[in-house]
């Protein structure tokens, strides 16, 4: 069960370069991506409406895509416009196309009805396109269901126990922190915690020097379905992040977006983004690896809990107070895909 | 859902020499083959009617099989005939055994009524046991159901687009084809299709340099549930194939059996002969390894279309003109499993 | 289904040492084992109760183990005793906790009810602790029912064939072997077969040089849900063992436990133990590789057997007269099985 009328991430805009027939499952449904002669990227199903062969197997040719087991040709709104040896075409003959849009760096796909598409609903990730911000795109396949990452994402305290020696830095994180209360919005929520008079974490301490102590904050966006935005900050101690004062920090931003491919695979992806001066591509390379030796970890824990899950679906969860922020994102997924129900 | 009163390929013939104790699944049924001290092959249930052990693993003792588990020996009727340590041995051990039969270099099997079974309506491919004709045997797995791939055959025009630079030559064959209508026979169809001033495909090109432009035909007869028939041939242009004459010109035969494993996967045997009398061994190595070449292509799409398929079993398929041959066979199929239904 | 109310084996007591955090399956529950700080052995599900987590990822904390996703501490009976960032811990969050004993080296853990769990019921293998005897400890993981592993040892005459070149010796086993009656006990059988002016088997005449013939006893002891018992020996030809002499005689102690990981697959563990007061290790060594050439060839024909009963359920199995203790093992599971019902 999937919200329908929302959009999704499909891929980075990268992977379309080239004339390349990308083949993505997107909520259980098998996607044909491609970039046309235009330039316009494309979404239609990856089937051919003849025998079900893999338009993915077949040849980009202009704005059309030619099926390569009889040859069918189809244009960019997945109608059937030339059938070798065929002169009729019965209209019959078309594959379902899907609205898609790029939009930072990212294209993006709506998997409900066409009709309510409407792309400036899109949650641009605005670092993507600044030309002061850096970082290399990613990407992992997951074992899970998209919300168990979601789930892990809505908690960041997870950092003191999963990340200690990545991205966290310390266990007493959790004790230690302080946070604004969790600001709920329509489609989510947002918040921001504070760690005063703290280590570095190992990601940055590999390039930042300068700072052996220092005050940190995160302030954290998610949205339904599976959208992650992050402001992460490191302060000299005492300048007052708590008020605002973001005065000789150091600082990065961190969008990462889930797509489900079927209930318990999903499409993760991701971008950790600095601002630094000097040894910019550097500086990229050294989070990313960083970023991805955490994501590991998370990986590891998630993967085997859809496995635990999977083994036992009458198991009940029992929930602890840091779950606020999940059972909030949780039941705002609930009630989309209830009104989505209603309404058909 | 399979015909069952029909002869199906259950190898080669080649496959059971040196005592072999061949386990092959077929119809989902798992199946023993050996060939006793009397020459004959046997075809058993591969399945210890004590405890269910594979008699495959077991040894061949004269025109016997000893399941080495517990030692029962079996009779090539499938009758067990000694129980060590045991002197009486109730009729009710046995497993079941089927008609075999050895013709034209490949072994066949009867998986119906054993009472139905007639030697006689094995569709014999001649050329397999005649002298002047050189091929070397093959067999693929395939992950699809057989009848994906008997539809593939029934439409030889996809060697424009799937094998244009291996059995093809030109993607321009649909257009410029022309062909017999079919014959509707009981058991399939026969067509002819004429190619004329065309390049010489690739796999022919490799040995046959004296022809830069040929007359091409193909012969096709398929028969249920799945087997394929092909006179292939290239005269020098003009000579008038259209009206039979075959002077001076290059001909192949090519044999095809699909006998199914499962409803998912297929055992596919082939051949493809040619009557050269210099180089024999050469071109017969070539045919082999470009055709081999050709049925990877069709196979990369067949086995994805499968997989297609069973991600959405509700999914329309869309008939076109060129559908008429894989259409009839289809029919014939069903009507044949419909009287076995409705006789049973 | 699988008795509940009874002792299985979990592992070998070396599996636990250093701390280990030990996760295995057994009868479809994920466990974690391990020993605390205090030396006692721990069994509990292998589930955090907040998010599912894998406990056996987490670590180990004096008598504790810790969830490292969000913190969770939980004591060595399965009680949450603290939540990072949390005063009040409800009571509910728990999990559940097994009867554990370690007993003659090995882990026995009880799947059922906690009210009926007696360490005296654990069927000892006194040879496991006595220092007369030696032997090294197995494991293997079988991909089949545990029954279908004790069905192979209920009848020991599989050695003819199965093992005709390892630990049998001859085919004619079957034939040339007496046995005394079957002493039906209520948890199992007993019985002695003894074969006499036998020829040494192979495993035993790689380090017994001065007996070419020998009169051979097995006396097996089997209990459910799956244990097997057996003292072996050799002796000089015509020394009387039928009537207990055993002088001059050499002989192993054998002890084999089934436990059901799932309906299809099992832990198997194993040791096969000797007295000699010489060459000791090199024995012990030469025993458990010959023991396990043995053992693969039982479990190349078992994990076939599941394999072929389970591509047809309706398969009828058809006994034979060696049946004998085989059937009545499974009748006394099957009473127990039912007697458990309904209780419950």
């Amino acid at each position: 069960m999937f919200i329908k009328n929302t959009w999704y991430v499909a891929g980075w805009d990268y992977e379309l370069i080239d004339g390349a027939l990308l083949a993505r499952t997107i909520l259980n449904e098998k996607i044909l991506l491609y970039k046309g002669a235009d330039n316009a990227v494309v979404a239609m199903e990856d089937r051919c409406c003849h025998r079900g062969a893999a338009l993915s197997q077949g040849r980009l040719e202009g704005n059309c895509v030619r099926c390569m087991y009889h040859g069918l040709l189809f244009d960019n709104t997945g109608a059937c416009v030339e059938i070798p040896g065929q002169e009729s075409i019965p209209p019959s003959l078309k594959v379902r196309s899907y609205p898609v849009e790029t939009v930072g760096r990212l294209v993006w796909i709506w998997m409900g009805d066409k009709a309510l598409a409407n792309k400036a609903d899109i949650p641009e990730f605005e670092y993507l396109t600044n030309p002061e911000w850096h970082g290399m795109p990613g990407y992992m396949h997951y074992k899970s269901n998209y919300q168990l990452i979601t789930d892990n994402l809505a908690d960041i305290n997870h950092i003191a126990y999963v990340h200690t020696n990545t991205l966290g830095g310390s266990e007493n994180y959790i004790a230690e922190q302080t946070q604004t209360p969790m600001e709920r919005l329509e489609n989510g929520f947002k918040l921001t915690k504070y760690h005063l008079n703290s280590d570095l974490p190992p990601f940055v301490r590999k390039f930042v020097k300068h700072m052996p102590k220092v005050d940190r904050w995160n302030t954290v966006k998610m949205l339904v379905p599976g959208f992650f935005f992050l402001e992460s900050g490191f302060s000299p101690v005492g300048n007052g992040i708590e008020k605002g004062n973001r005065e000789g920090s150091i600082s990065f931003r961190n969008f990462q977006a889930m797509t489900p491919e079927s209930e318990t695979t999903t499409h993760f992806f991701w971008v950790y983004m600095h601002n630094q001066r000097e040894d910019v591509d550097q500086i990229s390379r050294s989070l990313s690896a960083s970023i991805l030796e955490g994501f590991y970890e998370d990986k590891a824990i998630i993967e085997k809990q859809q496995e635990v899950l999977d083994a036992d679906p009458a198991f009940p969860l029992r929930a602890i107070a840091a779950d606020a922020a999940l059972s909030h994102l949780r039941w705002v997924v609930d009630q989309k895909i209830k009104k989505e129900r209603a309404a058909a």
